[in-house]
């Protein structure tokens, strides 16, 4: 399953039987006192081998920098910018094609890679158009955060480090959280923060936004095992009646 | 107010009390039958000369092709790729600079643009860090929207040629709406559509994301009278508590 | 005529019955006291009117955004990279080419854009060759100006905000000319101007490059009446004995 | 010492007593039978904890994709651009000088990067100047492998999967050997393989490059202990008479 | 004289006392029957030497690939991009600004070269303004010929293997010309051929746009001789009033 | 057999019976005292000559202009970056194509254009794959200067105007050598020197990196022999054996 622990002999065939590759991406990003810097390729990691096991296919290495703008003054942030993400996932996309790859997924766990990552998409779909590519950041998980979510989100789009995203680690990597370290930090993200570019130090100190002290395990269990059920009903065609984005 | 209109010796010392530039950004596309390719630019330009009338600023010439990918393939639609608008961006508003402005706005009525844009403030941020840059599509609109929508939405954050988009129209310029083609048509938008490069072509053949027959100029005065209060509060910093993204 | 006034479901046939484009590509540039900065706009826009009504075709929204080196730093002159007008020209071009148009016609207003026009149209010449491509910069205009001009050029190129281009918009646009203000100044051009980077600001205060005040709509009219039947000339493949370059 | 597991409060001051950051770089890439298509990537990161057990610093997540052009047409292999790689590393220098780090590392697994990473490190000298920049390549291991191989190489420069990378990963992680499927396989390089593009299928189809039944941990252990203590002495700048290119 | 006839230990303090470098810039581009593919690198390099013989200055080593792009299809043309050559000459510049000196003399013999070494000349004139840089093409030559031409030109800035340029092979370097095969074709160039990419097979077969047969070395040496002097004027700053473009 | 002093007529046919093109490359580096700035150029030149008189083919103008980062701060070296030279060589191969030529060799004089010159090789390899490319610098100088050196070399890849250079001068262009200035310098090359970014200056200020007072022709011409025949070999694709690069 995890595709550089195969050697390039037995490939061709497994290729051929399971061509489907899926692409950790994530980030060194602060997040918070009690997530490790690696969370989203943590996250993103563990997510890939989940999915592994639902759909035949192979996870690659995970591609562990992304585009941290927006935190990129907090201390252990590693920013990358959105071309040189573009122009590696279009080589990696074409190499796939290649080696016989139908199906390219890239799984996300940075929200910040999100738009480079949809126009890396683009590219491959103009240049080698008989790749499918998918680019997942959680698909449908606005809808069960919402159910169980017990504060309110500071933003409707972002979410970092907080109840939801702790809840993620704690199901995925419990040893790697540190509860005792966690906060309630709901910053007030300033009205035109979607509007003009608003490093996250002009509202937050904590980089948390919400309360990760809420988070729980089976909040995590919740949502991300509807969040894998889409990805696979996506992948595989199947059960499109259930989905909200 | 129109910047284009003014002549080089009175603009120097015009600047310099009132040193905000709007610059509509809109593009060329399909919006089904009963309105016109040029919608984003004519919604743009108008919002652009209403904000003008409230903050003390110059309206430049609007730059009329946007990124259009989606809809590039329906009759009429004119694509140019992000990386062609970011630089065209970011070389006017480094001349912006270098002719005493303070502040930048695009006030932009194409959401494919919107990607764009935000890179291209991101780049001004970092290379003429004095000039302040903002973005805009339709700031709040979600909430007032969702205020007077009778339709369900097709999508949480696409909304084209619809109740809402053509009520814009209705309002700002009615002569442009032919109201008797006007269809309710709302898509099923698959399941990956977030996920996965999707022309538009393959959910909608009308290219109206709603039911354009429930438009009003009355709800379309609703939403932009409370978008340009939030503009105007954004760029004067005043009253925050009273928006909603 | 107006491409952007057209619906999306209309447009198609349209194109296949007319399938001219022309861009009108214009500047935002100091044009002395008399003339608006939107000088090199407002005549490419009405050029472009007054060409699509004697040749079946399509005129698109203004590029309002030209190369402006030369006149960078006189107040109010915006500029934008040769770069940035390629690219952008070159998605254009190919977007027209995917809706159906077989000739794209490129009518700038302002010199400083010519180049930029020429290098688009080569790239559109080698990657969509069934594309006709034209760049026109008033042709003939050479040899109609010195029939009629009283006062000699300051270049045997540049022209600008002079009794030639006052003339124009003298015809094209009266209401934008405040004659009053218009003044006569013949700079000595510097003998190393077409030898090395020299910005306007030089040789001249004023941006103007000759007599206004010698402009009249009748020179305007007799220049560019010819002018036009060159560019009908050419579209139509008719009568090129008449042109002279 | 492994940068991800730390978190952002921490960091800050950590960085301040040890401001060495080790980026491993390899690739996915046929090893022949034995060998898994990760080897680079695995020796990268196995010999940057090895390094930083012994000069304070730490351990950044590997970038796991690397210029493969040679082999790219074996199965498994995945190439991406110099271009590409150099982007990202002068992205990741940048970032790391930012969050205050005094010394960047490459620790590179894989021959087919160097260029791009030497490439990068005089970009981030001009740009960052202050920034110490290494691109280690088993530094000083042609004379150690010279000491102990049983078998000549096959070219003077390229090693691969044969006696000395394979005595590599006996050593350092001797369970992702498949020694039962090691071969002896000698090719014959092409007398232009340094003048002409070549691709490695025209002259051997295992990717093997020597004999690599011939391998042993102690081989390994012999060359990599030195290699480590040249990348040790350069860092600390110590002991340089030891050193042999 | 010669640049690269020196001695790195020599060479500063020549620059010092001699800060100025001339760079000539040609093509390989057909010319006709009676004039080798190297025309133009043949006329810009002996033209630098002979403006070095009264300019005190060195003479760089020939930059011998153009722009061809119209000529690119007759045998024997090689052409390279507009961008290829602003890279080169830019990285050149930087260079020779960093090697001491203050003056960085263009001379091109290659009329296609022009607008992309203005263009690069522009980059260097923002990137380092103290650099004082010139590109020139034969300053002053249109009224020299017109003055000496028994025949009419084929266009009005044109001019390739005619009368004209023959002539100046004839006076620069005769024994690379072969006058029993030079001809006399004036083609009709169409009325198009400024406004749309035209590839000069579509007007010409022999690529000579004159009466090649009516070039003498004394025509050459009339208009050489005064360009000659009019790069020295404005190089030295002297005689302006004898200069016409 | 140079190829500018051919004419556009008759080279039609001389390539299509001598298909092949060879292109000196070298740059304007420092070379100590005793040797020019232009050596790389003048021994790129010589042998292209060299070389087409055993092979059929036409030797192009030099493009003399190189990658000199390692020497860049010497008085006199002129630098341009690998990405301008891989443009300029991809545009010329093409063209070359284009032109009828099968075969692009690249005669390289100076060491630091190797990776460029490779990297444009790759390019050509995958966008005309019909053309052949070679990049030559002096294959199998390595052994042969072995078997003759008295000195031992500085740096086991890296040779700069030392025993081996100036013997190559010597035999191939004495009157450029002035012996009398040659000095023996072997510096102590830092344990770093390819591992991170090292100026030359670091540990030389003669530029010279060996015995250049041993240097003879005999020794150049010993070893030019024998590399003049590897490149005819791998040219004619005959006698591999007797090759080791």
């Amino acid at each position: 399953m995890m595709f550089q622990n195969e050697n390039s002999y037995d490939i061709k065939e497994k290729i051929k039987s399971a061509p489907v590759a899926i692409l950790p991406v994530g980030a060194v990003e602060a997040h918070g006192h009690h997530l490790p810097l690696g969370t989203d390729n943590i996250l993103a990691e563990i997510m890939a081998i989940k999915l592994a096991e639902k759909v035949d296919s192979f996870v690659l290495p995970t591609l562990p920098y992304g585009q941290v703008w927006s935190l990129r003054n907090f201390p252990g942030s590693i920013t990358v910018s959105n071309q040189s993400i573009i122009n590696m996932i279009v080589d990696i996309g074409k190499s796939l094609y290649q080696q016989g790859f139908s199906t390219f997924v890239m799984l996300n766990g940075h929200l910040g890679n999100q738009n480079a990552l949809k126009d890396a998409a683009r590219v491959l779909y103009d240049t080698v158009p008989e790749l499918k590519t998918f680019y997942f950041f959680y698909p449908g998980m606005n809808k069960y955060a919402g159910e169980i979510r017990e504060n309110t989100a500071s933003h409707d789009v972002y979410f970092h480090a907080c109840e939801i995203e702790t809840s993620y680690m704690l199901y995925l990597s419990p040893t790697d959280v540190e509860m005792d370290k966690a906060v309630n930090d709901i910053p007030v993200i300033p009205m035109d923060a979607d509007s003009t570019p608003t490093p996250w130090e002009n509202f937050t100190s904590s980089a948390v936004l919400g309360d990760a002290t809420a988070a729980t395990a089976e909040k995590g269990k919740y949502i991300l095992e509807r969040v894998i059920m889409n990805m696979v009903n996506i992948l595989l065609n199947t059960k499109e009646d259930d989905y909200d984005s």
